[in-house]
């Protein structure tokens, strides 16, 4: 099959650039440690974030389409060194329009300690469901973190998981949603982790978490849902 | 009763909406996860944040004027989900006429150990007139977390509550004073919490306190006292 | 005698109204909590930032001049509700050309519990030439906290005290060498404060704490000094 | 030998300069307390940062122009004085193009309790290769700072040195690797401090350490590598 380039391609390369913005402002990244990727809706092209270009220099132009094997179908340099993960998770579970990768601190540190995020806000109630889980330890490299990925997330609610020793990836419907996700991530793994430092805080009874889980899902936002969260 | 919207109507889209700035700036609030909003003096007209909108996007243009109820008089997006606890301390507590909603850190921190704040910095003496109080755990979606909020402020001298599990609703005689309340809670929050890791703060004796919040309440800042803070 | 401004009077409303930019900047105060004055050359003059007016609309024509005793002398609006504890330390510590307070949160958690910040790293040996130590608790309305800063400092080397449950007031021989110490402050008390979350730091010897003090006051920065730090 | 200013020389006092910014975007200085150098490639002529100038004055023709004796060759201002720490790292260990200090907050925290940051994140085994090192306990004013950096780092995969009760010294082919290496090392030691703030992080295999710093330098990033990281 012959690639051709088209006006969406384009307009997903523009979103996936300026989305990397968020990971800085809201404190998920350093240096070119975090990456955002997108479907084309309606194909199996992947706009990616290329490999070891900062933050500042990043162009609409020089993100990377990849097929969903990784193959690079446009552009000029090498797509981040976790193309294969986000690809893995687009390959498995098809209706992702985005997945985020960082290493925020918070969420990065429970990681380190192999714990998953308990859920203890109502914040974290409406945004995962409940807890942020805990997917394994993987070397990059081969499908083994896009494998742990899809493992850990598939029936799961939470778009969040946190990979041990490691850190965060999120999904979403759309690459827009998946940023909200990640920011959350950190925002919750954060309160929670101050929380327990004196002491234990208190839980949330399950049905509780159930009943806003599904108000946040079915009434939150304006009405009709715009395209993006 | 036939709505006709006013110069201070329009006036109080402007104060709410530029407010929200003060928010993020202060770091209270992550993505969208935190409202003002504003009594137009002398009426029972409330104007708050539209739902699910981010800071970035906000016009006074988009703000949303309603009744008591929440019935909507003007503007085209719904109201924010928490429109209806603000609403209840507005209908309850007709002294106020601004209301914050926030999940910042370090005060959530506490919220989700079910703990209040004790006053042990001059500066929480002067502001709070002594702890912040906890109110209870109330789900979203009725007036329950209205209702938790007025019974834990009313008679009380602190301008904020802490919600278990949840987070942090202030109030205050205009919008600017209640955003001051809910930027000082965070800042409290924050250093009791710094405090308490190492060892246990000293507590200020109540004759203290009450003489601090006496003096700042009735001296502190320019006389006579601006409309607002 | 009869009050005449003068250039150098201008000159030092222009100084101290952007040093207040310092202060936010490296994180140290929070809405109007933190406050800069100096003194005008060769006088009793002192120029101090106006009560309960926020940062950003701070203008050099805001200062407030008074004299030592607190008397205004120059500008509209009322002086800071910190300004007697300034001249406090302008009348007894005659060498004072600045002072700085503020209420930065990991100095004023020390001060919380109590505790001076015991030296143990290089640029606190530097800088302070040894421990922070601790003031009194003492009421803001009278001479009380004056009077504590200059019985800890007097005789001390260390440019900043931290007060019991208020904050941090340091001085030095021109308003922004009172800055660089509130700023170092917060910087050594965050630093001591997150190496002793996970275990005990290690002293460093007093002979070295001489050493490396009597070397960053002679020999550091470039020669000959210029007139401010 | 008779000093000729170059191209070369110009070029790299402006790169020197404006990497300074880095460091306080990234958070790892404070007032004038960190600083950066630059061998010239193929020369044994150092650029580096003038002594007590603030971040916001410096400009190329304020960076100072060394041999490697610290003899000042260009430049009406002091150099930094940790100039001869830093040529004593250029003189004994020759493939070293750039030089960074400072004493960014996390790192200096395990540097005052003399703990090495150990590997339990994926991103420090990429970056560090394993542990990063603790040095001696070293007095400025001499060429101890130098010697410990020096014994430290000889041998060690970890471009990051952390020096008892001071802070950290980062290497690297350039500048700008040297900026990376620093901001790196305080992005880990904040996110296993945090970890390691609620039990202990789960260690990392040193096989599998091995595996991930080996892929990281050969394969990461770009191909064919740019001249700086």
């Amino acid at each position: 099959m012959t690639y051709t380039s088209t006006p969406e391609v384009q307009e997903m390369k523009a979103r996936v650039c300026a989305l990397h913005a968020e990971l800085l402002r809201w404190g998920l990244v350093t240096w070119t440690s975090g990456n955002v990727s997108g479907r084309v809706p309606g194909t199996d092209l992947i706009v990616i974030k290329p490999s070891g270009v900062s933050y500042d220099d990043l162009t609409p132009e020089l993100m990377v389409v990849t097929d969903l094997d990784g193959k690079v179908l446009e552009g000029d340099l090498a797509p981040s060194s976790d193309a294969e993960s986000h690809n893995e998770v687009y390959r498995r579970m098809p209706e992702t329009g985005g997945v985020v990768h960082t290493h925020s601190p918070y969420a990065t540190a429970w990681a380190a300690r192999a714990e998953p995020i308990p859920c203890v806000l109502t914040a974290m109630a409406d945004e995962f469901g409940g807890e942020i889980p805990l997917g394994p330890f993987a070397l990059i490299g081969s499908d083994a973190i896009g494998k742990g990925i899809v493992e850990t997330l598939r029936g799961h609610r939470s778009p969040a998981v946190i990979m041990q020793n490691h850190g965060v990836f999120t999904i979403g419907k759309d690459p827009k949603s998946a940023v909200k996700a990640a920011v959350m991530t950190e925002d919750v793994a954060r309160t929670v982790h101050i929380s327990r430092q004196l002491g234990e805080p208190v839980p949330i009874p399950q049905a509780d978490i159930d009943r806003l889980y599904d108000r946040y899902q079915n009434v939150y936002g304006q009405q009709p849902a715009p395209k993006e969260q």
